[in-house]
């Protein structure tokens, strides 16, 4: 019996999707043979990152001066990759500190260019997203970067950045494809896949093309966008399967009517939580109300003590993966796309059935 | 129906893998999830990345003073990160360039490190490994880099050099776990894992634990292996899929008997191909015969016009990917421990008879 599953990532993907993998496994459309045993060179499998590659493209309105890129090494990869690929001959980037990833990357960047922390929610523990009129920028910075939604402290952009000629440069690993953005409004777009899209291993970038020119010579050839965008993501053998995955997520995502029906009802299933926490005196979310992430909805006990026994009766229920980042504690229910409303449900009726018990 | 898939890599996976990968795709051991939806912090997952590096530990027989990585990126990522994670405070570093992957880890390694080509097959167009006797070693480089088998040339390495106290590291993408090899003679051993592992994408590191402390400031966090020692490969999410797959292939290793019964398999496979070329005076290869790949059997045919004709009736035959590689031409029969020796004699069938018919 499958689990509804609020892993933060690698997290749940669509039953539909799994089933047709397996499907699949043993002989893709009559080839005899699996998807992960065809060379990346092969008319097949270049048919089926092409298609991969053009749906996203539709999902995310991305216009024909980005690139898209099926890369590896994850977000935290990326937070070396991404200076290394846009610093040449220039000394200083951006970056907004919103929480656990954000310093994260900050930390790695400072290996490759002078990092200016623009501004920083730290003050309050990282319950917010500072306001863009506060932000110190640097003038002729490489970049600003920001993290969409930091999955740790539940915290998202609920406003897209203005930054003017620097380019916006986006961690998105946790909200990718959950809303309906804007790609014009960014120079640069990555994240690991293992949220939105498909297996841990994949690292989706999207690039503006006239930013291909600003690598550093120590960017190795495998992680230079330039490289890669010449060679179709193929300068390296790519995570093959793992795009095939995403490319069935990408198919399931456009049968949901596409990222603004999934957006509508990503923003019922966080309701859910919300109202329920919002209504409620026992469970305690500390997030800014115009900041609260819609896909990790972060919450606390009033007793940690309580903490097992509500993980236990979770459990009971077919619910897994609900204890929070163990740097801040409590409770966690991460509700990407392919988590269903019936999941939430299940989850605020637990909850406020818990709360009559122990409130 | 399943084919013979003669691929180079991504290649051919049991099918017994397969089989069972599909059948737990929807709810691995009764956890209600697929391993593609585990959290990589979860006990579930843990087990299964602990059981896949013990069992390659097991089949390799890997001294205890050796950690084994599973990280991303591929060799062409390595070709990169074993310079940026060896060369601190030391100029020089010896590669002996054996063909095309041999060239690829020169080019790269020179962003990096003084590169020394100590020796070179070049002379004789890649058909050869150089005699040891003949290497030209600087005197303290960081490493001696090999490539212990070239796919594209079909030249693999009949005996393991002699480096002294200079580290010896090998690039053993496209011969790892087909033949018995004592670890304890290498520094770092790597590969990307689409041949003889798992699926692309995931890559795996076997470095000696004293290599650790000599990375280069600008070593990006998710590729520097100190860091990925300290924290069991999991400083960033990890391929965990794919680490699955390559669990489930090390357990039919072992079914098979271990490495050193799959390589009987293997020189027994190779033998039936040599054995056909070698009566033969119409297919031709002209690798030096104690050079012989057991992986990649090269050939050409006395006439390029005759390719086509040759192709179609494999295909017609169930067995694909024979063409070889564009830079060389002719045909290549990929035959890692995967591919059954029924596959191998149904090809020397078909060339026989392919020989007759144009002989």
């Amino acid at each position: 019996m499958r689990v509804f599953n609020f892993s933060p990532g690698p997290a749940a993907l669509p039953e539909e999707v799994l089933a047709q993998a397996a499907a699949e496994m043993l002989d893709w459309h009559g080839t005899g043979t699996s998807v992960m045993e065809m060379s990346h060179r092969g008319k097949e499998f270049i048919g089926i990152a092409d298609k991969a590659e053009a749906d996203l493209r539709a999902l995310m309105a991305i216009p024909t001066d980005y690139e898209v890129l099926f890369l590896q090494g994850g977000a935290i990869g990326e937070n070396a990759i991404v200076p290394m690929n846009l610093v040449r001959d220039r000394p200083v980037a951006d970056y907004v500190n919103t929480g656990e990833w954000s310093k994260k990357s900050i930390k790695e960047a400072k290996k490759y260019v002078g990092v200016n922390v623009a501004a920083s929610a730290e003050d309050r523990g990282f319950t917010y997203v500072p306001a863009q009129s506060t932000w110190k920028l640097s003038p002729g910075a490489a970049y600003v970067h920001i993290c969409s939604n930091e999955t740790i402290g539940g915290v998202e952009y609920p406003f897209t950045p203005d930054t003017g000629d620097v380019p916006l440069v986006a961690d998105m690993s946790s909200n990718i494809l959950s809303r309906v953005i804007d790609v014009s409004r960014y120079g640069v777009i990555y994240g690991g896949a293992q949220k939105n899209i498909g297996p841990a291993g994949l690292t989706i970038v999207i690039v503006r093309k006239d930013l291909l020119d600003r690598s550093l010579p120590i960017t190795p050839s495998a992680f230079n966008w330039k490289e890669q965008a010449e060679n179709d993501s193929m300068f390296n053998t790519p995570a093959t399967y793992s795009i095939y995955i995403a490319g069935l997520v990408f198919e399931w995502l456009q049968k949901q009517g596409g990222v603004a029906a999934i957006e509508a009802r990503n923003i019922a299933k966080a309701a859910l939580l919300y109202d329920c926490l919002d209504a409620s005196s026992f469970y305690r979310n500390n997030v800014d109300p115009a900041c609260r992430s819609r896909m990790n909805v972060v919450f606390t006990l009033p007793d940690p003590a309580l903490d097992e026994a509500f993980l236990k009766g979770t459990k009971e229920r077919g619910m897994v993966q609900l204890k929070g980042h163990r740097s801040v504690g409590g409770m966690r229910a991460s509700i990407y796309n392919a988590m269903p409303e019936a999941g939430v449900r299940a989850l605020v009726d637990y909850m406020k059935s818990f709360e009559q018990q122990h409130g």
